[in-house]
C-alpha cells in the first residue's frame, strides 16, 4: 500500500512529504504533469540524476528498422520509439558556490505536491546549504491545458540567514542524443522503450535573442520536426548579471544575483514546444515564438488561474465523488486527472499507453485506447473522444495495406503503433490481436450512440467500421453442415496474452460479430438520414449492396463457443482440453509468469493474463445472462493470474454485476492504487493510462451499474455495502446530468441540455428539471465467498476428465540478465 | 531438368563441358569437395567474382548475441554462425601478364568434373589469352577422405603456341574479413546465412618460412582457433622466381615462370587445416606443420591414390546400382558420394544441413543428421553413425539445461545448434520441435539394434535415451476418464512448419511413444547384458526404481489422434478443423507459401509444408496397417506442397509401398535432381543433404520395402515396373549382404561376416554362404492414378461438414525488399 508517512491523505493533492533515498524513480511518474501533447516527468529541476529525463511530446517519434532474428514474410518491419524532447526543466541553483542536489542536500522542510485542481507541480524546501545558510525554494511546474504549446515554470529562491551570491542556471537541453552522459541508464527492466542508436535530433536552428533561447531538430530517420523556445524572466530587488550560452544541443541562461536575505528570487521561465511531420523547423520556431510573445505578456497569473478554471470545469464534468474514505477519494482523482493529463490536448494524436508520462511501451498507440480511455472520455468530453477516433480514421490506409499484406480484404488496424504502420514485431501477442479491429468500431460505436455525431460518421467514420467488417469476412470461413451453417475465425489472439493464436476465440468473435453487424446498421443509417453522404460514401469504400446483408448472415452465425456440459463458455474452441496451472502452488517468486516462464510453458496451460470471456460479458453484456456471467466468471476468476494491468478493473465490474461484492471492491483497490502503490514495479516507466480510465469504469460501470447497449441508458447499481455514496457525471447526446447513489436510492438530476430518459433496475425513467429519485430495495445478488481454484475441480471436461490442476514440473532457470542487452518482452504490453 | 548438353550423362562423374555465363553460382555447390572436416565449394581458382568462397571447417562457427526484436523468457541467447575459413583456393595465373579470368576469358575448350571413384575436382581449359596465344591450363584439388586435415591442389600450365612470362600467384586469404571487398553480397536470399558485423577472425601467428605459408586466427567472440598452412612445390624446367609476401590476412607465394612452349609448369599446394575450441593458434600451427611434413613427404600420386582406394571402399559398401537409366545412375551416385563428403570424417562433429558445401542454415545441425543421414550410415559405414550420435551425446548437458529453461525434466536437444545450445530464434517452428528428442532416440535404437554396440549403449549412450524419455513425462499430462486414461502432449511443432504449437501431434506422439518404450528397454537390456555399467548408469542419471514403469504406462496411453468418421489420422488433435488451402487453385508465383503468405495465414489452413504423418507412416510403420497407411497418404499428399527438401523422399517411399509405383517414381525423381536441377532455387547456399540420404532411403526402403523395426531386418520390394532392376550393399551386425532386386525375383548374397536372418515379403530367411534368390509374383499393391485434392471432397468433418476447400482472399502483396536488410525466415530450416 502507499506509505501514507510519505504521502498523506489529501482527497485533492497528490503530496509528498519527505524525501527517501532511491524512491525517487516512481515519483518522476506518479508527480509527472502534462496535457496530452506535452509531459513532463517529475524530475528534480537540477538535472542530475534520474531514472528518466522525460520530456515527452504526444507522436514524436524515431522510426527504425526491425531486426528479426529470423525473418518471414509480413512481419512488421520499421520499428517506432518515442523520442526525448529537449528538456526545459533543468534550473539549477548555486548558494556560495554551492549546488542545490534534490538527492544530496541537507532539507529542512521538503514538500513536494501535485494539485488536481490547480494543474500545478510544486515544490517547496527549505535548505541547509554546506556553510550553514537556510534557504527558502519554491518552484512550480505547469503543462498548460490551455494552450497546448505552453509550459510555465516558476523557481523562487530566498535566503533566510544570510547574504550570499546566488547562482541559478536555467537549461534547455537535448537530452535524447545525450544518454550517457546524462545517465539515461541502459537498465534491463523489460518494459521500457529501446534504446535507438545513434544521433537521433539532427539539430535545426538554435539561437539565442532578447529573453529567448531556442534549439530544433529534424529526427533522423521519420524526419519529424520538433522545435522548443524559452523565455526568461528574473525579477529580484538585487542587482544580477546574465550570462547566456548556446550550442546545438544545449541552451544556458544563468543569473548571477547578489542575494540578500529576506528578498525573494523569482525566475520565471516560459516554454514553447512545436513539432510537425514535415513543417520546416524555422516556421516551428516562429510558431513557438508567436506562442510565447503572446503568452509571456499575459504573465504567469493569467496562465496559472485559467488552468485553474479548466480544471474546474474538467472536475464539473468528471469528477466521481465517494464519501467515506478521503484516501481512495484521492487514488480516484489521481487516476482520473491521468486521464485529463494523457487526452486532453492529444487533439487528433493518440493516447499513448502511458501518456506523455514515460518512454514506456515507446509511446505506442493500443487498444487500450479505444476500451480503456474512451468511455470516459465518451461520457465527460465526446470531443476529446472524437479526437481520438479521427486519429485511427487516419490510420485507414496504413490499415488497408496491412490487411493486404494479411491476405484479407479491408483493413487491419495495428496492434502497436504510432504512425499507423504495425509495429509489434511478435506476432503471436501482436498482429494476431485481430479484435483490435473491432475494438475500434465498438468504441466508434459507442461515441456514435452517446452523441449522435452523425456528422462524424458521415465524415468517413463510416469507413472504420465497413473496412474492419470486411476484414473478418475473409479471416474467417463457413462451415455448412446438415445442422446448419456457422462462421469460424481460426489463428487469432485474444486480449488474453497467456494462449496465443487459437481458434474461434470467443472475446474476438463476440466482438467480430458486433463489428459486423454495426457495419451494416451505420450503412442503412447513413442511407436513411443523409442521402448525400451515403452516396459518397458508396463510392468511396467501392461499396457492394449484397455486402451489409453477407456481414449480417455472418453475425448471424458466427461460433460462439459454449460447453454444455460445463455451462461455460470456453475462451476458444479448444480451451478447456488444456491443463489447468495451478495458480495457488506457483510461488510468488515466480510471478508474473511471463517473466519466469517460456511461452510455450505458458500457453499450454489453461491460465491467464487477464480474463477475456470476462471482458466480453461487459463489452457485450446483452448478449449474456446473469447467470453465464456467473458461471463464466466462477470459471475464470481462479486461472487469472492479473498479469496485465488490465485485468483487474474488468474483473471487478463484472464481480459487482453479478454479486461478488467484496472482491469487486478489493479488485477496484488494486486498479485505483496500481500505480501509486506501484503494484506491477513498473511505474517508473509511466502512469498505466488504460488502468486509470477503468478505475471509471469500475465505478460508474462496476459500482453504478452504468450500461449503454445500443445507445440505451441503463442502470443496475452494485454499491459497495461499505460504501455510504458514489456520485458522478454523465454527458449523454448533449445533456448533462449527476447521478448520486445511495445504498438506499438512486438520484439522477439534469445539470444541462434535454431531458434524458434511461432505465434504472430495468424500470424506464424520464430525466427532466425535477430530481429523480428512485428507492432501491437491494442492488443486485449478493453471492458468498469468491471463486476459488477447488472450485476447478467440479469441473469436468466433456469426455468426463476431471480438470486436474498441475504446476510446471520444474522450477524454471532465472532469465539471464545480460549485460547491455535490453531485455523487452513477449509482447510489450505485458503486464501493462 | 538438368541441361544435359552442359552436364553430359557419366555414371560415375558429374561433368560440366561447357561454361555459360551466370551459371557458376549453383556449380559452385554441385563441384564442391569435402570430407565433412574441411569442404571448398567450387569457386574458380582466380579466387575473383563468386556467389560463395566458401572454405568451411565443419563446427568452426562464431557467436553472436541474438537480438529478438520483442524478447521473452527462455527465447535463444546466442546465436551460432559457421566462418568462412581462410581460402586457399587462390591460384590466379598471368600470361604476358594478362589474367586467366574465369569469367571473362576466351576459353576453347573447357571441362570441369567432379569424379565419384577418384575423389577429385579437376578442370581442364585451353584458353587463349588476348594476344592470341593458346595456353592449357590442368588443374585438380581433393580434400582427403584419409588424411583428415589435408587438402591437396594442383595446378598446370603449359604454353601451345609461344613463350611467355608466366606468372602463378598462389595465396591463402582470410575472406571472413574481406567481405566488402571480395563481395560476399549482401544479399536478400532467405536461406542464406546472416552476416556477422565487426571483425571476426583476430590474428594470431602468420609466417612464411622455407616452402610453407601459416595464418592463425581466434574466432572473435567463440573464442575457437583455426590454423592454416600451404606448402607449395613448382615443378619446372624453366627458370623461374619466387616473389612472396604475407600479412595477417593474406600470404602470397608468387612465381615468375619464363616458360616456353611444350614445357609444363606445375604447382603442387599442400593445405593443412587444424582446428580447436582453446588450443593456442601457435600448437596448431604445429600439428598443420606436422600433417605437411609428413603429407608432402609421401607425394601427390600417393594422396591420389589413397583417395582412390577410399572411394573403392566406400563404394563397395554403399553403391545401389540401377541398370536403366545412367543418367539417374549419376544422380544417385552424386548424392551418394554428398553424404560421404558430409560425413565420413566428421569424426564426432555434427552433420551440417548443407555439409560442408556453403553457408546455408549457418552451419547448423538438425534432426537432418538422425532421420535422414543416419539411415544410410548406420547400413554402409556404421563407424560414421556411431560419431554422429556421439556429437548428442556431448550436447546432453546443454540439453538438460534447456529442458530446465522449458521447465521440463530430463534434455531437450536443441533444434539446431552446432554448440549444442539452442539457436532457433523462433520457437514456433525451432524449440517447440520437442520431436528432435524422439528423433535422435530414435536414431541410436536404429544404430543400436543394427550393430548390437553394447559398448556405446554403456559408455552413456543411455543417457540419451532416459534423458529425452524424462522430458516426455514432464511435457504432457494425464487425463483419467472413465473411458481410461490417456496421455496427451500440447503446444508442439511437428516437423511440418505450416502448422505450429499444435495439440498432440501424430508425429510427435507415436515418436514420444517409441521414446519413452525403447528408453525403458535399453535400461532392461544393460541391467541384464552389463550389470556393472548399469549401476553406473543408475547412479549418474539418478535412476529410480519406478520410471521406465511409468514411461511404458505413458507410451501404452498416450493420444494417438484418429477420425474413425474418416478413418484418416489427424496431423494433430484439431488438424481437421481447418480449412483446406486450395493449393490447385493457387498460382505459382506464390510458391512456395512461406515466401507470399504471412504465418498467420498459412499456419490456419490444411496445407503442409512435408507430410509428418506420413513420416510416421515410414519410421513407425509397423505401428499402422496398410490401409491406414493408404488411407492417410490419400488425405495429405494432396495437401502437401512439397515446400521443405525434406518432404519427396518420404512422399517416393509410402507411394511405393502403398501402390501408386509411378507416383513413387516421380517424387523420387525430384528428390534425385533436386540440387542437380536446383528444384528448390538455393542449391547455390549448399547441398541438401538430408534429401541425399532420403535418395537413399527412397531406394532401399522405398523400392526394396527394407525396413528394421525391432532388430528385425525385412524387405518387402516395390521395384518400379519400368526398373529391370536394383542393387546395394547392406551392412548388418557385423556382417555385410548385396541385395539384388529384380522384377521377377530377390537375390541376396552374404559378402562378409556372419550369416544372417531377414524377412522376404514376410518369409523368414537365413543368408548364408549360398546365394539365396526367392521368385516374387509381385511387389506389392498397385493403385490406380493417384491422390488428387478433389478427392477431398469425399471427406467429411465428424459433425458433418464437407472440407470445402478456400484459398486467401486476396493475392498477397510481394515481400518486401528492403535494400540492406538480411532477410531469412521464419524457421531457416524451410525449404531445405
Amino acid at each position: 500500500m502507499l506509505d501514507r508517512t510519505r504521502y498523506p491523505v489529501d482527497p485533492w493533492r497528490l503530496i509528498e512529504c519527505r524525501r527517501e533515498v532511491g524512491a525517487a524513480p516512481i515519483d518522476e511518474t506518479l508527480f509527472a504533469i502534462g496535457n496530452g501533447y506535452l509531459g513532463m516527468r517529475a524530475n528534480a529541476a537540477d538535472g542530475r540524476r534520474a531514472h528518466e529525463h522525460g520530456t515527452f511530446i504526444n507522436g514524436l517519434h524515431e522510426t527504425y528498422r526491425i531486426h528479426h532474428a529470423e525473418q518471414a514474410f509480413g512481419f512488421a518491419e520499421v520499428g517506432q520509439e518515442i523520442v526525448s524532447a529537449p528538456d526545459p526543466k533543468v534550473i539549477r541553483l548555486y548558494v556560495d558556490d554551492e549546488p542545490l542536489n534534490a538527492e544530496l542536500s541537507e532539507f529542512v522542510e521538503y514538500e513536494q505536491v501535485l494539485d488536481f485542481r490547480s494543474g500545478l507541480l510544486s515544490r517547496r524546501v527549505l535548505w541547509r546549504t554546506p556553510s550553514g545558510k537556510r534557504v527558502r525554494v519554491v518552484t512550480t511546474r505547469m503543462v498548460s491545458f490551455v494552450e497546448r504549446h505552453l509550459a510555465v515554470l516558476t523557481f523562487e529562491v530566498e535566503l533566510l540567514d544570510a547574504a550570499a551570491p546566488v547562482t541559478i542556471s536555467s537549461q534547455l537541453l537535448n537530452r535524447q542524443d545525450a544518454q550517457t552522459e546524462y545517465g539515461r541508464s541502459g537498465s534491463l527492466d523489460p518494459r521500457r522503450a529501446l534504446p535507438l542508436e545513434g544521433r537521433v535530433l539532427m539539430p535545426g536552428e538554435y539561437w539565442q535573442d532578447g529573453p529567448f533561447s531556442a534549439l530544433s531538430y529534424r529526427v533522423a530517420e521519420s524526419g519529424m520536426r520538433v522545435a522548443t523556445m524559452v523565455h526568461h524572466e528574473l525579477e529580484t530587488t538585487a542587482p544580477f548579471e546574465l550570462e547566456r550560452s548556446i550550442g546545438p544541443d544545449l541552451a544556458k541562461d544563468v543569473f548571477h544575483v547578489r542575494a540578500e536575505p529576506g528578498q525573494p528570487v523569482r525566475l520565471t521561465k516560459f516554454v514553447s514546444v512545436h513539432t510537425s511531420d514535415a513543417t520546416p523547423t524555422r516556421e516551428l520556431l516562429d510558431r513557438c515564438q508567436r506562442t510565447l510573445q503572446r503568452t509571456v505578456a499575459e504573465g504567469v497569473g493569467t496562465h496559472h488561474a485559467r488552468q485553474r478554471d479548466w480544471l474546474v470545469d474538467f472536475w464539473a464534468r468528471s469528477d466521481v465523488r465517494i464519501a467515506h474514505d478521503d484516501g481512495l477519494q484521492q487514488a480516484i482523482r489521481w487516476n482520473l486527472f491521468q486521464l485529463a493529463q494523457a487526452s486532453a490536448r492529444a487533439d487528433g494524436l493518440g493516447i499513448p499507453a502511458k501518456g506523455v508520462t514515460g518512454s514506456g511501451y515507446s509511446g505506442h498507440y493500443f487498444w487500450d485506447s479505444e476500451i480503456y480511455a474512451l468511455p470516459f472520455l465518451i461520457h465527460t468530453d465526446p470531443r476529446v473522444a472524437r479526437n481520438a477516433l479521427r486519429m485511427r480514421q487516419a490510420m485507414l490506409p496504413a490499415a488497408r495495406r496491412r490487411a493486404s499484406q494479411l491476405s484479407e480484404d479491408g483493413a487491419l488496424f495495428p496492434w502497436r503503433t504510432i504512425n499507423g504502420e504495425e509495429a509489434s514485431a511478435y506476432y503471436a501477442a501482436g498482429t494476431a490481436q485481430y479484435h483490435i479491429n473491432a475494438d475500434i468500431t465498438y468504441s466508434l460505436a459507442k461515441y456514435l450512440r452517446a452523441t449522435d455525431d452523425l456528422e462524424f460518421l458521415a465524415d468517413g467514420a463510416l469507413d472504420i467500421a465497413v473496412e474492419t467488417a470486411r476484414l473478418w469476412r475473409t479471416l474467417g470461413f463457413w462451415r455448412v453442415s446438415e445442422a446448419g451453417e456457422s462462421f469460424h475465425i481460426h489463428g487469432v489472439t485474444g486480449p488474453d496474452e497467456y494462449t496465443t493464436v487459437v481458434n474461434d476465440n470467443l472475446y474476438t468473435n463476440v466482438m467480430a460479430r458486433f463489428n459486423l453487424r454495426f457495419a451494416a446498421a451505420a450503412i442503412q443509417e447513413l442511407r436513411e438520414a443523409a442521402p448525400a453522404a451515403y452516396t459518397l460514401a458508396v463510392h468511396r469504400l467501392g461499396l457492394l449492396e449484397e455486402e451489409p446483408a453477407e456481414w449480417c448472415r455472418i453475425a448471424d452465425a458466427i461460433h460462439i463457443p459454449f460447453a454444455e456440459h460445463l455451462g461455460v463458455h470456453p475462451q476458444d474452441e479448444h480451451f478447456l482440453e488444456r491443463e489447468v496451472w495451478d495458480l495457488a502452488n506457483t510461488p510468488p517468486e515466480h510471478r508474473p509468469l511471463l517473466l519466469h516462464f517460456h511461452p510455450l510453458v505458458i500457453y499450454r496451460f489453461q491460465v491467464l493474463k487477464q480474463a477475456d470471456v470476462v471482458l466480453a460479458l461487459l463489452l457485450q453484456g446483452d448478449q449474456f445472462t446473469l447467470e453465464q456471467k456467473r458461471d463464466d466468471f466462477d470459471y475464470y476468476d481462479p486461472l487469472t493470474t492479473g498479469d496485465s494491468s488490465l485485468s483487474d478493473v474488468v474483473q471487478a465490474i463484472i464481480a459487482a454485476e453479478i454479486g461478488y461484492q467484496q472482491l469487486a471492491v478489493e479488485y477496484f483497490h488494486e486498479a485505483a492504487y496500481l500505480d501509486l502503490a506501484d503494484r506491477h514495479g513498473n511505474t517508473v516507466e509511466g502512469v498505466h493510462v488504460a488502468s486509470a480510465g477503468g478505475v471509471w469504469m469500475a465505478l460508474v460501470q462496476g459500482f453504478a451499474g452504468m450500461r449503454d447497449f445500443h445507445g440505451r441508458l441503463t442502470f443496475d447499481p452494485r454499491l459497495p455495502p461499505a460504501w455510504p455514496s458514489l456520485a458522478f457525471r454523465l454527458g449523454w447526446r448533449g445533456s448533462r446530468l449527476e447521478v448520486r447513489l445511495m445504498q438506499e436510492a438512486f438520484e439522477a438530476e439534469l445539470l444541462a441540455g434535454d431531458p434524458v430518459s434511461f432505465d434504472v433496475c430495468g424500470a424506464e425513467v424520464e430525466l427532466g428539471a425535477a430530481v429523480v429519485r428512485i428507492p432501491l430495495a437491494d442492488q443486485g445478488p449478493r453471492l458468498a465467498g469468491r471463486p476459488s481454484q477447488r472450485r476447478l475441480t467440479r469441473y469436468r471436461r466433456e469426455d468426463g476428465t476431471p480438470l486436474t490442476a498441475s504446476i510446471p514440473a520444474t522450477a524454471p532457470v532465472p532469465m539471464a540478465e545480460v549485460e547491455g542487452l535490453p531485455v523487452d518482452l513477449a509482447d510489450p504490453s505485458d503486464g501493462r
